[in-house]
C-alpha cells in the first residue's frame, strides 16, 4: 500500500456522450496522460464532475479508472458528497475497488464548522484502510480550512496523510510547510501558483493540465526539482495562458472543450454546466495552438 | 392558482428520529405554524435540510406537508439540485404534488455562470405550472445574482414570479424594487435585516424563526404595514438575539435545538451536521426565555 | 454647550476658486443649507475635502464657517490628520473657534490597532471641551471600528458622545443601537442605507445630500419620525438614484459639480481629485431634473 | 543618471529621539545596512513613516539620507502626498537633492480613480528628470491598481520605469511579467512572498528586512539568482517567521522594536502609532535570537 505520493497527478474528466459515460474516450485519456510521464490518475475530481454523477455512474467510473490504469500508476479517487453518509459509502466503494488513495473534500450546503468537519473525516477514516488525502477548496466547499486545523487532522485521524491546497494562497502552503516543519505532503491545487507552489515545498501538483498541455506540467516540476529556476519560469509563464483559462472557464467546461479540438470527443458537461461557447472555444483553440 | 404570494413564509425543519424523517413531529410543527398567523408554509428549504434528503424522503416531506397543510395556507416546496435534470426531477413531482410554489436555488459545485443559471430555471420552468421564486443565496450557492439578472428572469421565464433575497445586502432589495418600479414582489430571507426588507418593499419575510418566535414574526410585519414605526422597531430589536443566533449557528441546527428546548422532538440535523453543543444550547435556552 | 445633536448635519463642500478658498460662495451655500431646515452644519468632512487643505486653510474654513453661521444652527468641525500631534492641534483650534462639536475619524497611512486609535481619541479628548462624534469610515481610513469598541470609547473618554457610522453595515447599527440598549446617538454616514438607518434608530443623518437635494432629506427623516411607513420608503427611492451617484462619483467631486448645474460656482475639487467628467456631468444633470 | 535598478532595496526607519529625527541613529543604520551587501537604500517609504513626518523633517531626512549615502549605493526616496502639489513639490525637492529614483504611491483620502491617478503621476513625472517607481500598495492607498494600468504608465509617462508591488497577490506579478514580457522591472515589496516573488521574475526585492536580519535577504536573492532552488527555500522559510511577525506588527513599529533589541536607539514611532507592547516585544526578541 502507498503512503504517500508525489509529482504530478492527473485529473481525468469524465467523457460523455449522449449523457452517458463514454468509457472508449475515458481509456484513451487516461493512455495518453500517463504517456506524458505523470505520477497518478485521479478520477473523480472537480474536473471530473463528480458532484454530477449518480451512484451508478460514479461507480462505474472509479472502478472502470482503476481497472483500467490497471497499476500503471497509482489512482486517486475523488469524494464530494453531501451527507456523512453518502461519503462514508463512496469511500467503502473506492477502497473495495482497490484505489490507491482518496481525496475528500468538506462538500456542504451550509458552509461547515471545524467540529463538522472534523467528524465527517474522522467517520470516513474508520470506514477505509487507504491513505486519505485531505481537500481544501473554499470556492466549491463554501469552507477555507486554516492550516493548523489541516494539520490537526493529518495528526489525529489516521487515513488522513496529505493535503490538497486549492484556496490559491501561497500563504497557506507556507504555514504548512513551516508549522509541519516540512513533514506533511501538500499538493498543489491551484493552476495558477504552480511555480509557487512547488518551489514553497508542494509534494506535487493536482491538475487536469496535462489533458490539454500533455508533458509540459511534468517538465516544469522536474525543472523546479533539478534546480533550474529560469527554465522552470520559463515553462511556467509558457503554460500560464493556458492554466489561467481553464481556472477562469471552469475544468470541467475548458478541459472538455479543449479535448475536443484536440480531437479527443469528451462530449459536453452535464447540465446546469454548460459547454465553452464558440467564442471562447475559438480562443482556446489560439491559445492551444501555442502548445502543438 | 396563485400568482404571487405575500405575509410570512414560515420554513419548517426536517424532523428525525433514528435517521428517519418523523412525520408526527413535522405535523405538530406545521399545527403550530399555522396558529401563529403565518401566511404560508415552506417546507425543503435551507432549514429543512434539502440538501441532506435522498431523493425517497425528498419526495415523501414534499407531499405529506402539502396533504397535511391541505390548503388551509399555500405550499412552497424548496429545490436545491446539483444537475438541472435532478431539480427538474423534483419541480415536476412537486408539481404533481400540489405544490403552490416552488422555490429554486442555483445550488450547485461549481460557481454558475449566468448563462447557465437562466437554462437551469428555464428548463425547470418549461416542465411546470405553478409560480416559481428565485432564491438567492451566495452563502450555499457561491454565486450572487444581481438584480439585474434576476429581474430579467422574472421578465423572461414564464413561470417565475418573485424572487427571495438572502444576500443580506440591503442595497439589492433597493435595486430590486427600483429597477422594477416596485412591481416585482421580492421577500426577505436573510432574518437579521428582516426590518429594513419590509420597510424598503419586501412582500414578504421567508423565515423558519416562526419555530422559535411564534407570532412575533408576523407582528413586525404587521407593524410595518400600519406604520408603526416605534412599535416595528421595538419588536425588532426584541426579535434580533434569536435572529442573529440562529443565522449565525445554522438554522436546521439551532431551530431544531430550540423546538428540542421548546419541548418538540425535532432531532438533530443529519450529518455531517452537528447538534448544538451543550454551551450554545444553555445560551439559546436563556434567549428563548425572553420571548415566552 | 450642546450635549448631543439630532436630525439631518449638512456637510459643506469646500468652494474654489483659482485654487484658494472661495468664501463668498461657501456663505451661499451655507445659507441655502439653513434654509432648507437641516438640523446642524457640517464643515470640513470629507465632502470638504479636509485632508486636501493646508493649515492655514483649514483654519480659515473652521473660523469662517462658525462665524457665519453666527449660532444659527450648531457647527461640526471634521477632523481628519495623520497624527495625532496635529490632530490635537486642530481639535484646540475648533474648541476655541467654537465649534459646537468635532467629528473625528481614526484617519492613517497605516490601518491603525485599537489600542492606537483610543490613545488618539484620548489625547484629543483631554484637550477640549466640547463633545465629539466618532467617526467610522473604513473606506477612507482604512479601519473597521466594531460596535463594542466605538461604545467602549463612549463610555470610557470624556468628550466623546455621539457615532456617525459609515461602514454601510446596517448590522453595525443593530450593534450599536443593541449594545447601548438605544442610549448613544449614532449617525447614519452612509446615504445609500439613510431609510435604513432612520427606521433602525439613528438619531439623525449626515450628508452633504441636502447641497443637491434641498429640504428632501429633512423631508425623509420627519417623514420616518412621524410612524409614515409608505411616505418615507417613497421619499427615499425618490432620492435614492441621486444618494448612489454622489457615494459612487466621490462626495466633493459630485457635489460640486451638481451645484455647479444648479448655479452655484463651487468650483472644481483639488489634484488628485478630478472634476466629473462630461458623460457624468451629463448624467447628473439628468438626475437633478427629477428634483427641480 | 541610472535608469533601473534591481537586487536588495532596504528601507530605513525614521529614528526618533524626544520626537525629534536623529541623525546620528540614522546614519548608523545606514552603514549597517551597505555592509550587509544590499543594493541600494530607500528612505521615507511606509518604514520611514513618511506620512507622519512635517516638510521640514521630510526634506532633512531625505537630504541627509542622500549627502550620507554619497553615492555609495543609489538611493531612492519615497512620496506619498495627498495633494498633488504636494507630491510633485517633494518630488522636485528630492529631484534637486540629488536622490536616484522616486517611489511614488497614490495615497489618498478618498480611493482615486484611475484618471486621477494617471494625472498625478503625470504631473509629477512632468516636473522631474529621475526615474520614478510605481509603488502599489493597496493596504495604505485604498486602491489596488492593475497590472494593465500600471504597465500603462510605465509605457506613455516619461520617467515612470519601474513598479513596485506589495498588493500581496503573486498573480499581480504573473501579469506584469506576462503582459511586459519581462520587459518591466517589478519589485517585490510584500515580504510575505519574497521566495515566490523572486522566481517569479521580480528584479528585487523592497524591504525593511535587512535592518533585521542583516545579509540574510540578499543571501536568498542570490541563492534565486543562482539557482540553489533548496537553499532559497531553506533561507526562506528561516526568514519568515520574521517576516510575517514585521508585516503584521506594522513595519516601522517593529522594524523600531528591533533595532531597539539589537542595541540600535531606534526610538518609538510617531503618535497614532505606538510602540511594540510588552508581550510582542518579548516575541520579537526571541525570534531575532534564531538570526545571531
Amino acid at each position: 500500500m502507498i503512503k504517500s505520493l508525489s509529482g504530478i497527478i492527473a485529473y481525468t474528466v469524465t467523457p460523455f456522450r449522449n449523457d452517458k459515460v463514454d468509457f472508449d474516450v475515458l481509456y484513451a485519456l487516461i493512455d495518453q496522460l500517463i504517456s506524458t510521464g505523470v505520477d497518478a490518475i485521479a478520477a473523480l475530481g472537480s474536473a471530473g464532475e463528480c458532484a454530477y454523477l449518480d451512484d451508478d455512474e460514479w461507480a462505474e467510473v472509479a472502478e472502470k479508472t482503476i481497472n483500467y490504469v490497471d497499476g500503471r500508476l497509482p489512482v486517486i479517487v475523488g469524494i464530494s458528497e453531501l451527507t456523512t453518509k453518502k461519503a462514508v459509502a463512496r469511500a467503502v466503494l473506492a477502497n473495495q475497488l482497490g484505489a490507491d488513495v482518496i481525496m475528500v473534500a468538506p462538500f456542504s450546503y451550509y458552509p461547515l464548522s471545524e467540529s463538522e468537519i472534523y467528524d465527517h473525516y474522522y467517520a470516513i477514516s474508520g470506514a477505509v484502510s487507504m491513505p486519505i488525502m485531505v481537500y481544501n477548496n473554499p470556492t466549491t466547499c463554501g469552507v477555507d480550512m486554516s492550516a493548523e486545523f489541516m494539520l490537526s487532522m493529518v495528526s489525529n485521524i489516521e487515513q488522513i496523510s496529505m493535503i490538497k491546497e486549492s484556496s490559491g494562497k501561497i500563504e497557506r502552503m507556507h504555514q504548512i510547510y513551516s508549522l509541519s516543519a516540512g513533514q506533511v505532503p501538500f499538493f498543489n491545487g491551484c493552476n495558477s501558483i504552480a511555480l509557487e507552489a512547488l518551489n514553497a515545498g508542494a509534494a506535487g501538483w493536482c491538475t487536469a493540465a496535462p489533458c490539454l498541455l500533455g508533458h509540459l506540467p511534468k517538465k516544469l516540476l522536474n525543472a523546479v526539482r533539478h534546480e533550474q529556476t529560469e527554465l522552470a519560469r520559463t515553462l511556467f509563464y509558457h503554460q500560464l495562458p493556458l492554466l489561467d483559462f481553464i481556472v477562469k472557464e471552469g475544468l470541467a467546461t475548458s478541459v472538455k472543450a479543449g479535448l475536443s479540438i484536440k480531437g479527443i470527443a469528451a462530449g459536453d458537461p452535464r447540465r446546469p454546466l454548460k459547454p465553452l461557447d464558440e467564442q471562447k472555444t475559438l480562443q482556446l483553440s489560439l491559445l492551444l495552438e501555442a502548445y502543438r
